[in-house]
C-alpha cells in the first residue's frame, strides 16, 4: 500500500498540482492550459500512424490533463471494456427542433454576463445536449467527439447503478433494510458487515477510506489500481480486483448518521446487483435500459483485470443515447409510449434523502442537496435530479421545465463541485430560456 | 528476444502440447478434450461475481485451450480495442429460409459418413451461417456466443485488409508496383527496403521471421508481445509496437521468388493503408464496408499499447455481419441494390495469384491454391474464394452455387490447414445440398 500511494504520487504529480491550481481559483478565470490549446485535435494527440511519442495518450496518463481529452471519449482503446448491446431494434426517433440560445443569460461566478459557448469553453465541454419537450433543440460536440463515440461518465455510473438496484427494490428482489452480507457474505469482515442496503446506496456507510484526487494517499488510488483503471507498479502487492480491495476495507465511524462520498460503496451495491441478478451489470443496463429506451449506439463498461465490471465509475455510453436516459426518466419510465421503468422507481428516487445527513459531511458546494439511492437530488422547486461524474459529466433533468440537460466534459480539475455554482446557474438559465419561448 | 521466447515456451507449453497432439492425428478423431467437455459455459469460464480463480481467463492464457472458447468471443473483454461504427442506417433485412441440411453427404478423413452437426462437433464451432442466394438458410452459435457478440477472425483480418488495399490500388491511391518504402520510408533499413506493394500483399517477400505457432522461438511470438496479445515478461526488452517491431525485420532470401505465410507483411499493408489515407483501419472498415453492407452490429479491432491497430490479426465482427460481407462479395460488390465495392476490386482478388509461387515454400494442406492480395484463392470449378484464420476461422464464398458459408470457431490447433481437407468437403457437401433443392 505504501509502494502504491508512492507510485501514484508520482505518476499524478502533474495532475495533482493542476486540479489543486484549479481548486484555488474559480473555475471560469483563466487556466493554466485554456480550452483552445488543449482541444485534441489541435494537439494532436494519438494522430499519426504511430503517433510520435509525445503525442501518446497511454492509460498511466489518462488523468494527467490535458490527455483526457481525448481519452474520455477513446477509453476503451486503452484497456478492457464489456459491450453493453443496444439490442436489435431501429433507435427512438428524435425530433430535431434547433433553438437559438442567443437570448440566454448567464452569469459567471464574479457575476460578469457570459454566453452559453462560454460556459462550454470554460468547463472544457465535449459535448452538450439539450431536450425540451423531447425535441433536440441544441446539441453541439467538441474535441473531436464523434456522435457514436461513447464518452466516460466516470460517476454517473453510480446514478445507474442505483437506478437498477430501485428498480429491483421495487420488484421485491432486494431488500433495503437488509444487511448488505444477506447477498454478499464475502464482506462479512468489512466495514459493510452491519451496514444495510439503504445506508450503502446512500453513502451513509461508515468506511475508512477516503476519495480526494488531491491527496495521493486516498483510498481512490488504491481502488484505481484495483480497477486496472490506474495501472500499479511491479512492486505493488495490493489488490488487484474490485472484490478484493472490498473486502479489506474496515469500518470507521457509524453507519447511518452522515452522507460522506465514496466509490467503494456503489462498488458493493454493484456487486450486489450482479449477485442476486446472476447477470452482469454490462448485462443489466443492455436488458433494462439500452434495449429499451431506443438506444442507437452500444455503451460499454470497463473491467478489471479479473473481468470485474466497475459499477462506480465504468459505464461510457453516447452523448445522444444518454438523452434517451434522460428523456425516458423525465417521463416517469416511459419510452415510445411503453412504461419502460416503473414509475415508482423514478418517484423512489426523486424523494431524495436525507438533507441533515447530507451537511454533516460538510458539502457547502452543494448546499440544499441530499444522495439518495445513488443521485443527487437538489431539492428545489423545479424537481430537478441530477447525475454527476469526474472531469464534469452531468445529466440534469427538470420534470417542471420539461427540460433535460446532459453535458460531458473533459475539465483538468476532477471534482465537479468545483463549477458546481455556474454549471447550475447555465441548466437553470437553460430552462429560463426554453420556458419563454 | 532470449527472454521474450523462454517467457514464451513457459506460457505456452500446454498450447504446444496440445497444438502438437492435434497436428499429429486427423481433426476428428477424439481430441484430449473434446468439445463436450470444453464447452465454456459448461465449464463456467468467467461466471460468477467474481468467477473463481481457476475459471478465471486473462489476456496471458487465451492461446492456452479451452480458455479460446470463451475468449475468442469476449476479447475486447481483455485489452484495449477500437469501435468499428455500423453507421446510423438500419441494417440491411435478411431473409430466413431454414433449410433442412440432413441430406448432406459428407466423409470424415477415414471416409466414415458424418453429419452437418458432426463436422461442426469435430472442429469446436462458436458459429455457422449458411447463405444461400441471399437468404438465411442455416443458422447455429455455440459456446454460448449471442448474435450481437462480436467474434474474433484472427487472420480473416488479412482478408478485410487486402479488401482494402485492392480498393485503393483500383482508385489509384497505391501503385501495387511501386516499393514499400515510398509510402513507409521508415522501413528502408528492413526487409521491405526493395519490397514492392505486390509482393508484400502476396507475401512473397523474402524476411527472416517465422510463422510457427508450434515452434516458441517462432517470430510470432514476439509478434503478439509487440501487438499486446501476448503480455511479455517484465524482462522483455524487445518492441512494444507494430511499427517498432516491423523496423527491426530484415531480408531473408529473394523478395518475389516465392510465396510464404507472414503476419508481418499484412502488418506492412495495413500501415501503409493508414499512411496513405490518413485514417485508422477501423475508421477505413467502417467508412468502405460496415456503414455500407448494412451492418447490424458495430465491430472492433485490437490495438496495441500506443494504439497500432493490428491489421492483420485484430478484426472482430459478429457472424450475422460477416455473412452481409460474404454476400456483397458474392454480388461483385453489390448491397442493398448499390454498388459498394466497384466490381473490378473483387476480379482482382478472384483472379487468384501465382500457384507456382505458392507451392515453393510447401503447401501442401492447400493444394492447388494460390494466395492474392491477401486472400486464400482455390482456383476450383466454382470459382470460391476465402479468408481464413487461426483456430478455424473461415469465410467461403462460392459464386458459383450462390452461396456463402461463415463458419468461426475456438478449435485447440491454431494451424487451420490441420482441418482443411475435412472443411473443404463439408463446404462442397453444403453446395451440392443446396443445389438439388
Amino acid at each position: 500500500m505504501h509502494h502504491s500511494s508512492r507510485h501514484s504520487l508520482r505518476v499524478l504529480t502533474s495532475a495533482v498540482v493542476f486540479m489543486l491550481a484549479a481548486a484555488a481559483s474559480p473555475a471560469q478565470t483563466p487556466q493554466p492550459l485554456p480550452p483552445e490549446s488543449t482541444d485534441p485535435v489541435k494537439l494532436d494527440l494519438m494522430r499519426g500512424f504511430p503517433p510520435p511519442p509525445d503525442k501518446v495518450v497511454k492509460l498511466s496518463t489518462i488523468l494527467k490533463f490535458p490527455n483526457g481529452r481525448w481519452a474520455f471519449h477513446h477509453l476503451r482503446e486503452l484497456g478492457p471494456t464489456v459491450q453493453v448491446w443496444r439490442g436489435d431494434d431501429a433507435p427512438s426517433l428524435r425530433r430535431e427542433m434547433p433553438k437559438h440560445m442567443d437570448a440566454l443569460r448567464l452569469e459567471d461566478d464574479k457575476g460578469a454576463p457570459i454566453s452559453l459557448a462560454d460556459w462550454q469553453r470554460a468547463t472544457y465541454t465535449d459535448g452538450l445536449l439539450v431536450l425540451h419537450k423531447g425535441a433536440v433543440v441544441y446539441q453541439k460536440t467538441y474535441s473531436g467527439m464523434a456522435a457514436h463515440e461513447p464518452h466516460s461518465l466516470w460517476s454517473m455510473s453510480k446514478s445507474f447503478t442505483g437506478l437498477l438496484a430501485t428498480m429491483l427494490i421495487k420488484e421485491g428482489v432486494i431488500d433495503p433494510g437488509a444487511l448488505v452480507t444477506k447477498y454478499l457474505p464475502e464482506l462479512r469482515d468489512s466495514a459493510w458487515a452491519d451496514a444495510t442496503v439503504q445506508q450503502t446506496l446512500d453513502m451513509t456507510t461508515g468506511v475508512a477510506y477516503s476519495e480526494n484526487f488531491r491527496d495521493p494517499n486516498s483510498g481512490i488510488f488504491q481502488y484505481l489500481h484495483a480497477a486496472g483503471l490506474l495501472p500499479a507498479p511491479p512492486t505493488y502487492a495490493g489488490p488487484r480486483t474490485i472484490p478484493e480491495l472490498l473486502v479489506t476495507i474496515k469500518k470507521q465511524g457509524e453507519h447511518g448518521t452522515g452522507f460522506k462520498y465514496k466509490t467503494v460503496d456503489t462498488e458493493v451495491v454493484g456487486w450486489l446487483l450482479q449477485r442476486v441478478t446472476g447477470k452482469s451489470y454490462a448485462a443489466l443496463l443492455s436488458e433494462r435500459l439500452w434495449t429499451r429506451i431506443g438506444a442507437q449506439d452500444d455503451a460499454y463498461v470497463w473491467a478489471d483485470t479479473h473481468g470485474t465490471q466497475l459499477t462506480s465509475i465504468g459505464f461510457n455510453a453516447t452523448l445522444r443515447d444518454l438523452g434517451r436516459v434522460g428523456e425516458t426518466l423525465r417521463l416517469s419510465g416511459r419510452s415510445g409510449g411503453r412504461q419502460v421503468i416503473p414509475e415508482n422507481v423514478i418517484a423512489e428516487i426523486r424523494k431524495g434523502g436525507d438533507i441533515e445527513k447530507f451537511k454533516a459531511n460538510g458539502q457547502a458546494m452543494r448546499s440544499g442537496y441530499s444522495y439518495h439511492n445513488q443521485w443527487w437530488i437538489p431539492h428545489d422547486r423545479d424537481g430537478t435530479f441530477e447525475m454527476k461524474g469526474l472531469n464534469g459529466q452531468h445529466m440534469h433533468i427538470n420534470p417542471a421545465a420539461e427540460l433535460v440537460i446532459i453535458k460531458l466534459s473533459s475539465h483538468p480539475a476532477g471534482d465537479t463541485s468545483l463549477t458546481h455554482n455556474l454549471d447550475r446557474r447555465a441548466f437553470a438559465a437553460i430552462a429560463t430560456t426554453l420556458r419563454a419561448q
